[in-house]
């Protein structure tokens, strides 16, 4: 058999040349966005208000199994795509198992991370739609730099609204979006109106995510010419994603590799969904089967100890309602420090397949996710960022599991993104200084009662 | 003719399997180091007492033209390596320019940087001699992270002196370090002799490079089973960089592209002199020509407005005597942001390329590399470290120049690094903030003062 390199990439030619559309492959499509006030399902007409046309109708389309990537957004990723994949042949030595490890790697772009994947397909479309410019928001910044990158390249104004206490603690990447030419402003701010009231309310807050989507939401309809955009949850998101997913089989295959089991982190859903897009494909059109492992974390268990209900997708309650395994928008996270992994809901498209019982869920704390993480970085070079480290876990794991039962089985996890800019987080781990939270039943009943009674 | 790719990557059987010591080819060799002490020759012997001894036989071999790069190496080398050779074609469209664009691009692994090459290739010698450490001193902090990377690979104790005012303002690249379990000492420290002395002399300093190489150079000589370990200048640096321009070439040999410009940054030269090695090879053979541009910051030229004399490697004046370009042991770089590129010295290889008519050089005012980085991280999508885009500056102006004369020239450039830990730069720069410095005449001459008087 052919040797197995350490990392296998394609050829530039050998790069998908469509999304792969999993609802068209779906039994149980997942339920669609209801309008908060009528119950209803959104309409494209609503929809198109906050979202730019194209994407709403990719945001619909449950039926075309691919979606063409249009040329423009191939250039692009062909500046930083196609990413490795990583046979993980150090790690394996060190855990002396006869598992087979595989690692997708999409950290090596300036953004650090996939979310550039989603931000350019989004920047693309808001250009051709002749639009002047897109608003977000961002927490620890992953999503702001991406779509600042992806805005810069098509010459789009691109507004972020930064929570506050990020703002301030995080002014590296703050600096990343300011050379990409982003406007970035700390939220909540006078800016907006809901920015406003939130200020006069709790003076001096912090600020939160919930918070800056609606100040985002509101910049975007109050501006002609100006969209919002998301950055993970979405059908659009997961769809633009599956570039991960498609990759990694293409590679997988190029050596005829079958993998047994398929390990991401999972917050909103937007890499996992995307990294194993394809091979669920497969399981459900009842072609092979795979394991699938969402991982998240003990903090904020959206999956393992949430509930399958419609909710809202923002803190702030302006956002449509997404059916999604949710702990209530009302729930706050503990302070994790992995930022993109703290939401309380999860992507109505995993939470489908989770629902089906094709998809499996487990958690993890944050000081073994940084265990895991500083014995990854020792032996595969790569100092991975904190959300990312949630899959080197549990890869970890199940492949000491292989260890005990002598299986060699093949295991392969997304390693989303680098921790160039958690260096805080990995500080405190070092300094014995890092607490790991699992919130109470009691707790969590508190914050299903924030969710709505509609759907 | 083929479409060329935006990135190169060679397959894992065309990376190298030998360094290229141009040395070999060189008909003026380097000057060899002197002992201060006596103005002779360093011997084996005496070169043994700091550094790993097949190290020093590396530093000393000027004749044969390849050296064979152990497995072990070249197992690490695969981990992160080959590094792409990538088409800029968003910067050619952006600067319509005839010139064909491309960047070798050393800056995707953790310690962010080319560095990694030579510290793993020192970690092994010192790893395969038996030694328990080895000692080094970090600036701006690359090194130290490469560095502390190659040693956790091979389980060696790491001991990094960094200067205190970096180690203080850059914690988290400390903190990339104590990821990979160096034992990181600000410097000037009270754990040797020299930094007790400084110390007491100079309560309260932010410390130089000059001390903390001396703290390395005592603790390693002063403790069994330890060795010194430097990251640029010397011959053998050069070797293991190497890498950098042996698979660039093969990159374009694959598509049959003749560079006639090749670009690089220069501090001590590590990066500049591996990239242009085998090509430096060919014109020294007659073979081919090249024209091959070292730019340093205009803050410290010492190729361009420096001597060719003997002089200390090191502002501590404990190390031996090298003959290259220098402004003076003596002299006190103004604190350009590109950390880097701050020596007072080149490399003995460089210095004599660059007498011997082989190279030419030049220099950019800060202002300027960190508008050409900002201009290239907004087309090309990679933030780029303030070293490496000395280099980026100088190509721009080649393609501007190309456009003008409607030359479709062939540029070649290093790009070393990213800059995700320089962001406090970033930000000075975005802030109008940034100054430039030039040293005048009468400085230079002030510093010329301290070069010794033997050799």
């Amino acid at each position: 058999m052919e040797q197995i390199p350490y990392k296998i990439y394609l050829e530039e030619n050998e790069m998908p040349a469509a999304w792969y559309n999993v609802r068209a492959d779906m039994q149980h499509k997942p339920a669609p966005l209801l309008n908060p006030a009528t119950g209803a399902p959104m309409t494209e007409q609503e929809l198109e208000g906050v979202f730019c046309s194209e994407l709403v109708q990719q945001e619909l389309n449950d039926t075309d199994r691919y979606l063409p990537i249009p040329e423009e957004i191939r250039a692009f990723y062909k500046m930083y795509r196609p990413s490795p994949l990583v046979r993980a042949y150090c790690l394996e030595e060190k855990l002396q198992t006869p598992a087979k490890i595989y690692y997708k790697f999409e950290g090596n772009n300036t953004s650090g991370s996939h979310k550039l994947n989603s931000a350019i397909a989004q920047a693309y479309y808001a250009k051709k739609q002749g639009l002047q410019g897109v608003t977000t928001e961002t927490g620890a910044g992953q999503w702001g730099t991406a779509l600042s990158m992806a805005c810069a390249y098509f010459d789009l104004d691109c507004r972020v609204y930064m929570v506050r206490v990020s703002y301030e603690q995080k002014p590296f990447r703050r600096e990343v979006m300011r050379t990409y030419g982003a406007h970035v402003t700390p939220s909540p701010s006078d800016t907006t109106a809901i920015g406003r009231k939130i200020l006069s309310e709790f003076p001096g807050t912090g600020g939160s995510l919930g918070c800056a989507i609606s100040e985002a939401v509101e910049d975007a309809v109050s501006h002609p010419g100006y969209r919002y955009v998301l950055g993970s949850v979405l059908n659009q998101v997961l769809l633009h994603q599956s570039v991960i997913g498609l990759e990694t089989k293409a590679a997988l295959d190029k050596y005829g590799i079958v993998p047994d089991i398929i390990i991401g982190c999972a917050g909103g859903g937007s890499n996992l969904g995307g990294l194993i897009a394809p091979f669920v494909g497969e399981k459900l059109r009842g072609e092979r089967d795979y394991r699938f492992i969402a991982v998240e974390p003990a903090s904020c268990p959206s999956l393992t100890r949430g509930r399958f209900a419609y909710d809202f997708c923002d803190t702030g309650r302006v956002c449509p309602l997404a059916k999604m395994y949710t702990l209530g928008s009302g729930f706050m996270p503990a302070p994790n420090h992995a930022g993109g992994l703290r939401y309380h809901g999860m992507s109505a498209i995993l939470s489908q397949l989770y629902d089906d019982g094709l998809m499996e869920a487990r958690t993890a704390v944050q000081t073994d996710v940084f265990k895991a993480a500083e014995e990854f970085a020792r032996v595969e070079g790569i100092l991975p960022a904190p959300e990312s480290a949630h899959a080197i876990k549990v890869a970890i794991d199940e492949a000491l599991l292989c260890k005990q039962t002598g299986e060699a089985k093949t295991i392969v996890f997304g390693l989303t993104g680098t921790g160039y800019f958690d260096l805080v987080a990995y500080a405190k781990f070092h300094d014995g200084e890092m607490t790991d939270y699992i919130p109470t039943d009691a707790e969590l009943e508190k914050s299903f009662a924030t969710l709505p009674t509609i759907g």
